[in-house]
């Protein structure tokens, strides 16, 4: 069966998402482009917001996710840290884990589904 | 240990959150105060807002899982049904599950974490 309903998991560090699926889908642009701007355009996300997202993930955590990438004459250029690497790993983890674990209860709540979903949802 | 990192689930149908941790919240409270302005103001938010989670939540699924109480002068009751009962009842397990299910790589992202969370987050 298709899949219905979607399991978002976001991991709070007080009051500050330290990870979730819109940082994660960040840090793994960040990885495969070499650069918070195009890793910004590939999300259609402003570079200012990516940055904040950037900067929020490097303040939870003892060690940087991402840095400044050296060279490069036009400058700009960021790469994922090892302790990056890692966070993401293990939120990939949390996310199938998590996932695999409630199997049988998404299949409950997805057979007691509305045909649609809302359109204007709140 | 304390906990210092707090996994939170949403549970997406469409655009719409079917359920998640303040719509779980949310019924629980009109389960409890048999209104939805009492949960409302429970939860500091207003009768508004409560009431268009509480019609998202509707919308999602085949039957209410809210609905207006008969009777009562005042008017304004609500219930929650047996159909939001079961809804909340798996969203609660889902949080165990997935909880339990990850234990060790939340251990390991706390492990991580800086001393404090950032004070203004993104």
């Amino acid at each position: 069966m298709t899949q219905i309903l979607r399991l978002r998991q976001r991991i709070l560090f007080g009051k500050a998402i330290a990870i979730g699926p819109g940082k994660a889908e960040l840090l793994q642009h960040i990885a495969e482009l070499g650069s918070i701007s195009a890793a910004a355009r590939q999300m259609g996300m402003s570079y200012r917001r990516a940055w904040l997202l950037v900067d929020t993930m490097n303040q939870c955590f003892a060690a940087p996710l991402v840095e400044a990438a050296p060279g490069g004459s036009g400058g700009g250029g960021a790469r994922i840290t090892a302790e990056g690497e890692k966070v993401l790993a293990l939120y990939r983890r949390i996310e199938e884990q998590s996932r695999a674990a409630v199997h049988q209860e998404m299949a409950e709540l997805e057979g007691m589904l509305a045909e649609t979903p809302p359109a204007n949802p709140h």
